[in-house]
């Protein structure tokens, strides 16, 4: 019901950081393409298999160091329904190898379709007499434009099978705060919607004290991270930004309490691509993810209290 | 690059309706599940062949007298990957039937994440030499709150594929003022992005007067529906709230503009289950559908201007 399985794998791997698995067909070693095509062709079946490859060879490699994933929806279904399935088969992959599975889809709607996208991704479904698990995500980021009709049916699921959601707040691009930014009195839009977030999350709250609502807060926008971090005492921050987008591990210090917690960092690109940065043989590109792991992790840490329960 | 294709359709059938295609299990004769069942079994494969047997009787129903439909990604990726594929397989029936899709996504993401949400869902991605198109989609909706960076990789996918975009601006659920409501000096936020959408269309435009950037408008709030009218002459509305939610025909007639364009109005339950309203037998659902779906045409007529190109 809260992110405080997530919280206990932060604490036991001493890792606040989450590998983004956002597998374009460019980021994927060569090899692997050619194998894939080979068996099934130029095909979006073809595409799918080759990322599926990637996305386990990752997980075998950052698994033991690295507490969670997070899969991207959209690198997914941009190969049509061979890449949906393909999502499924990395989050059971990921599962089965004891990692938290963030699913990335920044889902929204209301009522019983909000409901039928938390069924789909952090519940179960009927079918005839069964119960099935369409996905295996353990937390979904969602969008909350909508309100609490969109973000009321996710607890509620939540709350049923010890699932967490992540609501965007202040996000990490550029132009965020073409509307995030604005002032409504005295606050902004992000804080608005992060003041809603610590309000839905007492009915998700967890034993670490933080609760099953955390925000998105990009790594790009350190002051923001920190007046945030000041309102939203009992919210978990999901940290997109660093790295690729340019923001360092200072930069997202503020985030975290005296026990260590408080978010994790996300970092794509920068892990999945290691390979092409470091120029190293591409059968390497799972060795080379995880020295960007451990490298990312070490960086993080010089900025974070040791990570205690209690 | 626009919606005028959309509304040609609208035009020829003299119907500015939309039939949402969110067909939870629920809602499927007793007869389709049972031979779905009996041969894939109770399996989200099993739930995803009876849907798109669903589907596709109502759309050899609609397909002559509603210009489009509107299938809501959430219903399918409840059903999982199976789920997924019967997404695909309902928008190409329906594209072959000769009608408009709207993919019902409300996808939101930044930069090189939402490039892959549009190549998914309105253009086509490259699989080694291979163009192929992941998804069928004519028209995606889309969540506006990350700002341009939303919004730019759609228009950019509008262009080159003759698609169109809804976008999120004021919703029909009984929350969505808590954000979309609230006040910055003299413009809600829902104007704010309203206006967005009319300053994106600009380049989108299409022969009719109005662009591809579209924007959701809920029919049950009727008074904002006229004030966005009046803001925003060149965008289109996509208009939920019909029935099921309580609006009437006339609370949407404000959307409308003298040659009878503006707007195009959602039911999906109204529509779908019509057969389980009229206590029919289950076997004539689709034919059921028809008649509501003309009931609503005309009702909606009655406040709305002959439709003229020109």
């Amino acid at each position: 019901m809260s992110l405080d399985r997530l919280i206990e794998k932060i604490a036991e791997k001493q890792n606040p950081t989450v590998a983004g698995l956002d597998p374009k067909l460019d980021y994927v070693p060569e090899y692997i393409k050619k194998k894939a095509f080979e068996k099934y062709g130029e095909t979006l079946k073809g595409a799918a298999k080759a990322l599926l490859w990637f996305n386990k060879e990752l997980i075998d490699a950052l698994c033991d160091i690295v507490p969670a994933v997070k899969p991207q929806a959209a690198y997914y279904e941009m190969y049509g329904y061979a890449g949906v399935k393909t999502l499924y088969k990395t989050q059971e992959y990921a599962r089965s190898k004891g990692m938290f599975v963030i699913t990335d889809g920044k889902r929204n709607d209301i009522g019983s379709t909000m409901e039928a996208y938390a069924a789909a991704h952090l519940g179960k479904v009927k079918v005839g007499s069964e119960e099935l698990e369409p996905f295996l995500g353990d937390a979904l980021t969602v969008n909350g434009y909508l309100g609490s009709d969109g973000i009321k049916p996710v607890i509620k699921v939540c709350n049923e099978y010890d699932k967490g959601m992540f609501v965007l707040a202040k996000t990490s691009n550029p132009s965020s705060g073409e509307l995030q930014d604005m002032k409504i009195g005295d606050r902004a839009v992000y804080e608005i919607m992060g003041d809603m977030c610590e309000e839905w999350g007492k009915d998700l709250m967890g034993k670490y004290g933080y609760s099953g609502v955390g925000i998105v807060a990009g790594a790009t926008y350190p002051e923001q991270i920190a007046i945030l971090r000041e309102r939203l005492p009992h919210t978990f921050f999901l940290i997109p930004g660093y790295g690729a987008q340019g923001a360092s591990a200072k930069d997202i210090s503020a985030a975290f309490d005296k026990n260590g917690f408080g978010g994790i960092v996300n970092s794509s690109r920068g892990i999945m691509c290691a390979y092409q940065k470091e120029k190293c043989d591409e059968k390497d590109f799972a060795q080379a993810a995880r020295r960007e792991a451990i490298r990312m992790r070490d960086e993080i840490m010089g900025f974070v209290n040791k990570i205690e329960l209690n």
